[in-house]
């Protein structure tokens, strides 16, 4: 048997994430692929509640940046070590919703960690583990961010302000021009023709594959 | 008004921390200073919640030894913002039951983190604020271990197996060897004789200290 694969969805507030992870179930059952589900941050007990601590607009203290950063990777610690890593040695594939991106995204580009900052604390919470492949569904934060706040409820990190969804959005572009690993997906054409993009990508991807 | 100092008490379970602090509370108390206590983990809601789970034995998963070191630098991160750094710009002084060298006695000695990650994590958390002075109360392991049990209790990481605890009692060593504001206590003299130790070295220190 071989070991399964992880398909991460990144992009940002508004992207259409959710769609299109129920477009990569749809052609994962319909070849008869097991997988499991997770989200970033959480995705255990644990994560969960680092989530929450992460995201709540009702902390009695202010979150300082350095904690944002920190509880992103320890989250992403527990989840890879009780759910990814397993899952993926059962033979079974992942769809990650979000990932270690994100956190390059709005901690190194959106709060400004250097780059080398993020490298070290990245390496020492996945020590080189990657995505198989990353699908990045690109979006300008206006369009985004209107999408978010028309479904309500604004968590703490969807509050800042535009200036902050800029930097994330140019750092996701940077990072995903930078590595072949990552296929970024125009998530501003009409939603048939970015699902018709998205299977695109992920049935060459499974062609790809060896399943035996 | 000048500001607060900051004197931290380190040193393994059952090293006699409490007792120091109590000391250290009367001696400053005397001289009409006014300070806070702190202690690590912990020390502010959500740095006690950040306590909670890298402490209890309860947990429904493995916590990573990436977590634990990220959890401690998190809630670092809350405490030195929202407690230490407001007192002692007030003027306050500030006694802290453990701080940095904890981690990396522990996370850094025990768990096995290199140097070079222990820095940069305190780097980024830190930002190169120090304690004005350290008390480490030195004791062999063996025997601060067995005062700990005998008070019952043990959290998850007092649990560890005592290859740990020498490994954490090696790293304390060698680091308080290096650093000339870490001042060392032989924590095997009787109660009387630490006590009077401790009061000599922050006798001399508040003489030494500008108190306008």
């Amino acid at each position: 048997m071989s070991t399964g694969k992880f398909i991460v969805i990144e992009g940002m507030e508004g992207a259409g994430k959710s769609s299109a992870i129920a477009v990569i179930e749809s052609i994962l059952n319909k070849q008869g692929i097991a997988y499991i589900n997770t989200r970033e941050p959480g995705g255990t007990p644990l994560a969960e509640a680092l989530r929450d601590m992460v995201k709540s607009v009702e902390h009695q203290e202010k979150l300082t940046v350095e904690t944002e950063l920190l509880l992103m990777y320890a989250s992403r610690s527990q989840l890879l070590a009780n759910k990814i890593l397993p899952a993926l040695a059962a033979g079974k594939w992942v769809i990650g919703d979000r990932h270690d991106l994100s956190s390059r995204a709005y901690q190194g580009g959106g709060r400004g960690f250097e780059q080398s900052i993020m490298d070290t604390i990245s390496d020492i919470t996945l020590k080189g583990f990657r995505p198989d492949i990353t699908l990045y569904l690109d979006i300008d934060p206006h369009i985004g961010l209107s999408r978010a706040k028309a479904r309500g409820n604004l968590d703490r990190i969807e509050l800042e302000q535009m200036d902050f969804f800029i930097r994330v959005h140019n750092k996701y572009r940077e990072l995903a021009a930078q590595d072949k690993a990552i296929i970024t997906i125009d998530a501003a054409q009409t939603m048939v023709q970015v699902h018709q993009d998205i299977e695109k990508v992920v049935i060459e991807f499974i062609a790809a594959t060896d399943l035996d």
